[in-house]
């Protein structure tokens, strides 16, 4: 084993303990898109591992030496089914014992692979368990429902291997040909495992890192958590200025279509506008993550550019399997983090991906 | 790396060169049950794999030392795909570099995880690839559709590290909590793979071997694969005699059905008696291989005995997905190993394994 990180060298940015636990939360389902699993059991499950006064050190990847090893963890499968099947709270050690064992060297920090949803705050949880600190960055700045749909893939850091654990104990190993072959597989043992698995994937450098991450996404989440607890005026007006966002609607969901399918939870609702909105009607798809809004035909906003509903009183997001009728919502969308505008980059995560056929248009200059 | 095996120290039993092919080929298609795959695809593949002049080293178990290293290997999926999607010939190599990591130490030596089909052929060609010697023993005797059904896991002998790889270069390792676990993750990948993959399970050492496989399995369908090539008057008697087997009918075919679900085919035929056999009806089922003969409501035979259709006049074994209308058959029924009739091991590879409410009884007991 080569590559062990001394902690005296390690410079704190700062400490996730239970009060920055509840900003990430919040921050992560305001990026989640809707998507990405309910936050609030990664919160649960992260504030137990942290226990009355624990605290994980949250560090930057300048803090790191360039060859160091970081670790993006996830939980992949349809959020759906995280609500009501738990994890062990040991995944963790199993993921790194065995990337360990795999590239013979040992894991210097983990970090979030996907900022969004419940995946922003469970690294926190095996952070705690393997007593590693959690580096400052994640691989899509959001959720996304794919794999390959990271900004890792964009720079050409492999994903293999990439391992996968479940509740279990059991711990499988792929080394694939793609990053699209890595997809297939996992997905179809997530599966075989129950529709709900934890895993790592795209281990790389602090070199590699620098050019193959979203930069400070954690602290900007936390940033953003931290300003809607003490928003009280208008917690909607707060909330898109802490991230640049527009509010698309102010309505009443009257209609709801979801099914659970492949692992994904797939669905859209109808929003009727009402108070100064009235008369107004949008539909609002999800793929996991919400996709798209759309009114009288038109395309108010889509991915890759955030789309979160939120409470239309404390602007607290509602994810997509939570979306209920008769929920008083506002349609919050805000621009994604710009590595994702390019054209590279769109034909991986834009409105084609996922099978729609329109160009992408920045949710700024639409709204702005 | 520790463990590796010097050539010098291995005493040969004897070399598979193209005529012990040609036998080997036969014998595995007689213990195959209809199962296990077309061994004539493993032939082809053996057979370019040693040229023109080329042989690969038979040891047995006792020319090794108790520590080394071996490896069962096999193809895994459905029989019918397999006579459609072929290997690329270079799986034996990532099999090896993978489990070789994975467990620090060299292969010393191959088997067969299944003798009956085409994977008592196929490790041929992978031996020859990687330059390890063949070890004259396998984990079933014949053939069987799942992994938890070898005399390893019957030994306690661990099923992980399975390695699985396709023809493509994707490789999965997988370390599981039961081999009941392994048996649904792999198969989950096969289907991801396109219904057909390769792998290697149940690594052990030799001298767990010795009591955790099917001892000279290679050498004895080698002998009865020979007896039958050279059989002239009456191939069905010298069959029998090879096998200790019997004859059950002989007869035309005139139904049959089939599908592939879940990795699976499973079907059945119908035989109508013929010359001295008129008037008698049969029907034989498969899932994978053969698993039952009846006949007016009463079991012939039944699983794990050996259940093979030969055609009338060569005695030539028919696998199942190549079972058509018409066709003149003989069935022939022969004991299973001794090792499968304790209550014990029936409970895995006996007729309720397989969804049959019926009791065990030695086909030598009814038919003898």
């Amino acid at each position: 084993m080569t590559g062990a990180v001394s902690v005296s060298t390690v410079v704190l940015v700062m400490t996730i303990g239970h009060e920055e636990l509840e900003w990430l939360t919040l921050g992560a389902s305001v990026f989640g898109g809707g998507g990405g699993g309910d936050p609030l059991l990664g919160h649960l499950m992260a504030g137990q591992a942290l226990g009355k006064t624990g605290s994980v050190p949250l560090i930057d990847l300048a803090d790191l030496d360039e060859e160091d090893l970081i670790l993006p963890v996830a939980m992949v499968g349809a959020p759906t089914v995280m609500t009501e099947k738990f994890l062990s709270g040991d995944e963790g050690d199993r993921l790194k014992d065995e990337i360990e064992a795999a590239l013979g060297r040992r894991v210097a920090a983990v970090c979030c692979a996907e900022l969004g949803g419940i995946n922003g705050v469970i690294p926190v949880t095996w952070a705690v368990r393997t007593g590693l600190p959690i580096v400052d960055c994640d691989l899509m700045g959001r959720a996304f429902p794919e794999l390959q749909m990271t900004t890792a893939a964009l720079a050409g850091v492999e994903i293999s291997p990439v391992v996968m654990t479940d509740e279990r104990g059991n711990v499988v190993k792929f080394t694939t040909i793609t990053a699209t072959w890595a997809e297939k597989l996992v997905r179809t043992v997530v599966g075989a495992m129950g529709g709900e698995a934890s895993m790592c994937l795209y281990p790389m450098t602090v070199g590699q890192a620098k050019a193959a991450t979203v930069p400070k996404s954690l602290s900007r989440a936390m940033e953003v958590g931290r300003i809607l607890l003490e928003a009280t005026d208008d917690p909607i007006a707060s909330l898109c200025q802490s991230v640049d966002g527009y509010s698309l609607v102010e309505g009443k969901i009257i209609d709801v279509e979801r099914q659970t399918t492949e692992g994904f939870s797939r669905g859209a609702v109808t929003i009727e506008g009402t108070g100064t909105h009235g008369g107004r009607l949008l539909r609002m798809e999800f793929q996991n993550e919400n996709t798209v809004v759309i009114e009288d035909g038109r395309v108010l906003t889509s991915v890759p550019d955030i789309i979160t509903a939120v409470d239309v009183h404390t602007a607290r997001p509602i994810v997509t399997e939570l979306l209920r009728y008769g929920q008083r919502v506002s349609i919050v969308a805000l621009p994604c983090d710009p590595v994702w505008r390019s054209d590279e980059a769109l034909a991986v995560v834009g409105p084609r991906a996922f099978s729609y056929d329109i160009d992408y248009v920045p949710v700024e200059e639409i709204c702005g």
